[in-house]
């Protein structure tokens, strides 16, 4: 039953305003629990001339990145240890834990950290979900590791979930739980 | 800018529809980066006389549960050693995965499974994340570990994460990853 | 996909307001060939003091009869030989025309016609049609007649149909066809 | 008073809305008996890729034929005695009722019952009446009969009317009625 | 063919939304030069429950007094020489500019002024004009005066036209013409 | 907080529009006193052939034009004393009043009565005020005069201003206050 029109300056990609559509779409059938072919969700594009605020018309620019496409290119960054590349996704107060409650700000000290802990590692991700929030966008990622341990033997399939703050298009935190211990043992 | 009107058939408590509208804005103020005094939501009520699909009039039964409610009930279940309560919230696919990779799909293995770890367990949560989904929601919650160990000495503030899906009221998949190996060493 | 939206001045019934409803919907369903699932109609019910034409608030009487209730009191009345009522609902320039393109104005001479047909005759209905034009309705009606021929023979079962133009409430056209000429020979 | 909104995918000639336009109008006036100055229809198009029902986007094809077009073009065929042309629009649940209470299947039935009551007929139309329902759409045509009878002699202005339920695209039902006996007589 | 919808959060009078419809439709009117008929004015009123505006819901307060109201309770109280009351209209940054341009900022100061070119003074008043702006508005009255010279004969029927501009429910300016000095002479 | 939508036949300039938002918007603020960022106006534009009224498509002309321009196109030309441009803008019914109450209704009387008072005059303007009347449109201006007296001696920045009642693109009335009597003594 839900019949959702959003009306929005036109100019966006049809593949955006699809996705639109359908988390707008999805948020309404969980709160609603509607049957699929009782959710409808219309876009109404006005030109920015046909839309005034405040007294203003307005106009579109891009849209933001999708919080788990910056959150892919930090990790794709930090794979390729390209700390450079990788600090432009941080936000000034950025902040890390690691397993043992391991509460890290810079890259280089969790690069010192990991070192008395593995020779190299690798995540294979299964998933990335996104939570919407007011101010923040919260990205999930879990999947598996493999590497080499310190002693020069390889692991795999090690279970990882991590979980980042994303604000303004820059990381403010991330949270990271594995097995690695659990195996290690 | 994103103005969004969703048509309901009237009788939602002001909370759902308060909590329906912030998810809504939130979702469309994310997508496109309006600030938000550009992010407008309005429910229009309609009685269900007034809105026919199909050639049928609709009515609207209670929603459903927030899917955060139906894990935290499951949770506070399993805390209190409710077997019983807790498996109302099982869907018939239930399947579990803890630290090591451990694959479960009933209650009482995982408590023989645990009896190897611990005496004792409680959760403390910081927080409970809701994801919308086309068929399930999903819910994260993390925060930290108490209890004993085999040894009778006690552990506190051991990080932990869960991640659920819920379909139809019923918990799929759980998924657990902690540092208890980690301090555990 | 026809999303119908029809905003009247609230006060209507509900089984007005449905069968309205169903009709906006069998149109646009007929026209463009959607799926049930994919024809919602909503009303939208705005207080008279929140409607303004022309600069006038606007007031809703009681909509007007449904020209197939014009039609079947008219019929009724017809049946059981109540001259007086039944010309309360013809047009002042009422015309009908039966078997034989006999065409008469006044309801007496269609008594006196009839008496050299049969001496008693009643319908049975099967079906009443509606049409939807701008000045008038059109409603067509059809079963079967029963009755005496003027030797007082009964005759039953014999197929007939009337077509009515309903103008302002009032009857201004029938047309009449039916198998008594064909049975009686 | 009723101002109709309509929100269809884009793509329709703009004579397919307008006739529909016109009929909505036309449904909403008869039901409200507002005065013609108070009945608004509008469309309300949308690109295929601004509307998602059931999370999916949707396409229009062409519109389905209007009934009384079917109707027209299988009354031709049937005049031209082009029995293969006219069989392409029978339902195969397909069944007409001729004076006389004379039900038939097929075509060739038809044909040689004729055969016993004119050499030839031709139909001269006044007028096509649409009904729309949920399923089917229903065309009644009447007019005037002209042909030879049996004996050679020829008759003109004998009054007919037909009755055709149209079922996706095929005409399932036939009644016809007619002044042929009354004139023959 | 203006169709305009403005939707409020609900609780307004009657008699406000009938002056504010008035009032849209007017606008409406002059800038397209459609015919009165073809001027459609709705309020779609919605609980506050059901708006949300940068992710809170908003309450209505009692609309802001007519500019045209607060000007005439100033004049009337001006009128009646209660300068407590009158004071109470002014805005911190009133000016006053009468004819010869002279300008004042107080009350008092006007007192003085008048004091040497009548004994009395008093207006009726033909006419209350109001402009929309942005942040202010603006209203204008004309009519005549009448009261006694400073020699004690009587005047009346001399034309004036005074101009204020209201902020914030106070008056920041004044200005005056008439015909006094034209008459005087 | 409020909302509005104004439907219109697409085929407007975008200054028309804008101008015609920051009018309704100004309107609903003033009424509402809502904020700025609280008053959202769009434009909902269709095509001719999806609009119909009272069965038919309306086509949309060149918009009036703005009462301010016409009065100002009419006081150039006065300025410049082209009087048979000047005539194009009256109404049939046109009267003015000046200073005095004087009443005139043609051009050459206002010429004879001014040569008594000044040898020429010019107008400076300030400010240009629109109202918006159901019929009407009513524009005040004013400013400052500058000209020669009758006996050669110059003057300047004495106050005046019109109010012009606009009815159909002419001018119906103009009503003149100003201070040269108040200078001039």
């Amino acid at each position: 039953m839900p019949v959702i029109t959003i009306t929005l300056i036109e100019g966006y990609e049809a593949d955006f305003k699809s996705s639109l559509c359908k988390t707008l779409g999805n948020v309404a059938k969980t709160y609603t629990g509607a049957p699929p072919d009782g959710v409808t969700v219309m876009v109404n594009e006005v030109k920015a001339e046909n839309y005034m605020r405040a007294g203003l018309h307005r106009q579109t620019g891009p849209p933001p990145l999708d919080a788990r496409d910056i959150v892919k290119t930090f990790l794709t960054a930090m794979q390729q240890s390209d700390l450079d590349a990788s600090k432009k996704y941080l936000h000034e107060n950025f902040e890390m834990t690691f397993p043992g409650s391991v509460t890290m700000q810079r890259l280089e000290e969790l690069i010192d950290w990991a070192k008395h802990r593995y020779q190299s590692i690798g995540k294979q991700y299964e998933r990335f979900d996104r939570v919407f929030e007011e101010e923040n966008s919260i990205v999930y990622c879990y999947g598996t590791l493999e590497g080499k341990w310190l002693d020069g033997s390889s692991f795999s399939g090690i279970r990882f979930i991590d979980r980042f703050v994303v604000q303004d298009g820059k990381l403010l935190n991330q949270q990271v739980w594995n097995d690695l211990a659990e195996t290690r043992t």
